[in-house]
């Protein structure tokens, strides 16, 4: 340890964020201080960290920095309202090899204001390092959440109603739709990319949201779910996640997965089973939650929440069962 | 982003760290959630994050693991010290290449383990990730303090005295030893490294720790810092640091700044003048803090403390003046 900071970096940290304003009474003391300081007394604290290295997470040949800004707000922002929280606050750490100028930090700040707008969050730490190959982000969230409306993994019970928002499997097709090109593009730099009618998976994969005004309806129904996951590993991974804090397990139906028409089309281009991605894609964004059945009712009347099965005894295991009589185990990659 | 996990690594982060004990009654949910949750009602929250990247931050030549994982809990926690806070909480992302096995991994967390039970910090969040080339480590911290006890580093105030805990740059000094012993070792592999005598500064770099004692006598005598910084980036930089966000000035002499004996005589071995890594050094991991003048009485009785200046008026800079009458200008890199 021990660096001299290349091109100054506490004084770009320090060009670059006083563009920022803070809009949360919570935010004490945002950058400048050893650490930011945070008044959620009243209100539990939620602390939520990722980091997101080149060529793992992310892929500069057709990623541009400005939307990776944006996603890294978001993948970390997504963390807090799994927990039903709000996100408030938000610190950034980037390092950066000699490749990169300060334009291009600037780039990804530009991404990190736009989210940060639009979700009222506060960035409070900022810090530039070098790095000998590629980039590396770690974007660290902090909410609060009233004691009563937090939300963990750990509450789902038998019978519990499995429910997604949104549709799955996009940002995966995305992304293989961005990866083709690339290979295209390196074997004929004079191929200009093919991205027609793939608006809404490249946006999957490019620009996601969190499902703000889902998440917004259950609050005005007054449906607190009992366990929450938010849906970036892929449905089978984040659902192994869920049923296994809840020492429950679940019986889900695939034919009422939500996937979206324009990622179907592109699956079956791809050779892949549609629900393939909706089960493995990740970076999807969407939460899955788990309500008591009692709540049928209630849901039912909200627009882009689907109920995809309901939990069992841990014994029965992790199952999706088909409308043909099909009965197989739940399985993930990395499990 | 999209990866599919090597080696399991959630499984990983899960078996390493159930040996990790919550010891604060603020954590009320550690790992295996979306994000960490803390209960700091009645006290304001501090989050500071650091990223430390292989080859910038660290040298596994000579740096093992275990001293790696424990120097990360020692970073985060001390931005925490600095803001007169305690720390409660610890969130650690680890990105490793395939070079690294799980073995590795788990090196370093009998490292952040140990920096944990010392400092009384809950490990509250664990990620690991694969990483295309060396090691990427990201440490949160989280901590709090009363409101009327918070001390950042805009407070200082004309007149103040400025102070410094224990002694400087003996950090910066065991680090050049182990660099020397590299190079010799890289032109001769039969050649055992010499590192007699370095006991102390050695430490310094490899085995840092937060000045508690002195901390908690400054808490005793109810002396409340007007301002205070870590000393990570060199005392140059830091003071720089709390003087601009302060508003102002400040005067030091070079004689009052502390030096052990052993970082002196190493230093000239390195035709370095000892006052060069004190104020440039950086890594020691001691406290730099301004107090009113009316405490000067009060501070005198307190081991391990030294007062190196005073601060003046923004116009008039920031200067170092020698016993000799000398009046120079205070610089640091990277400024």
């Amino acid at each position: 340890m021990g660096t001299v900071p290349r091109f100054g970096e506490n004084g770009l940290v320090a060009r670059i964020t006083k563009e920022f304003r803070t809009q949360n009474p919570s935010t004490v003391k945002g950058i400048g201080n050893d650490s930011s300081v945070i008044n959620n007394i009243d209100r539990l604290t939620l602390v939520s960290t990722d980091m997101l290295l080149e060529g793992i997470h992310f892929d500069l040949t057709y990623f541009p920095l400005k939307h990776l800004g944006y996603k890294c707000v978001i993948r970390a922002i997504s963390d807090i309202y799994a927990m039903n929280g709000n996100p408030n606050q938000l610190l950034v750490g980037i390092g950066a090899s000699s490749r990169f100028q300060a334009e291009a930090i600037e780039e990804i700040y530009v991404g990190i204001k736009l989210g940060c707008e639009k979700y009222g969050v506060d960035l409070v730490g900022g810090d530039i390092t070098g790095s000998l190959t590629g980039l590396a982000i770690t974007v660290t969230a902090v909410g609060s959440v009233e004691n009563e409306s937090l939300v963990t993994r750990e509450g789902a019970r038998v019978n519990d109603l499995i429910c997604v928002t949104g549709d799955l499997g996009g940002a995966y097709i995305g992304l293989q739709i961005l990866e083709r090109e690339k290979k295209i593009f390196e074997k004929n730099s004079g191929i200009q990319p093919d991205l027609s009618g793939s608006d809404y998976v490249l946006r999957r994969q490019l620009k996601p949201e969190i499902p703000l005004d889902i998440l917004g309806k259950l609050k005005d129904k007054d449906i607190l779910p009992t366990a929450m996951i938010d849906l970036t590993n892929g449905l089978a991974t984040d659902l192994m996640q869920l049923c296994g804090a809840s020492g429950v397990g679940c019986k889900i139906f695939p034919d009422r997965i939500p996937i979206d028409s324009e990622t179907s089309r592109f699956a079956e281009d791809f050779h892949i089973e549609p629900l393939i991605p909706a089960l493995n894609g990740g970076d999807d964004f969407e939460m899955l939650f788990t309500v008591p059945v009692t709540m049928h009712e209630k849901l039912s009347g909200i627009k882009g929440v689907s109920i995809i099965g309901h939990i069992t005894e841990k014994e029965e295991g992790l199952r999706i069962v088909g409308d043909d009589g099909t009965n197989v185990e739940l399985d993930a990659p990395g499990w």
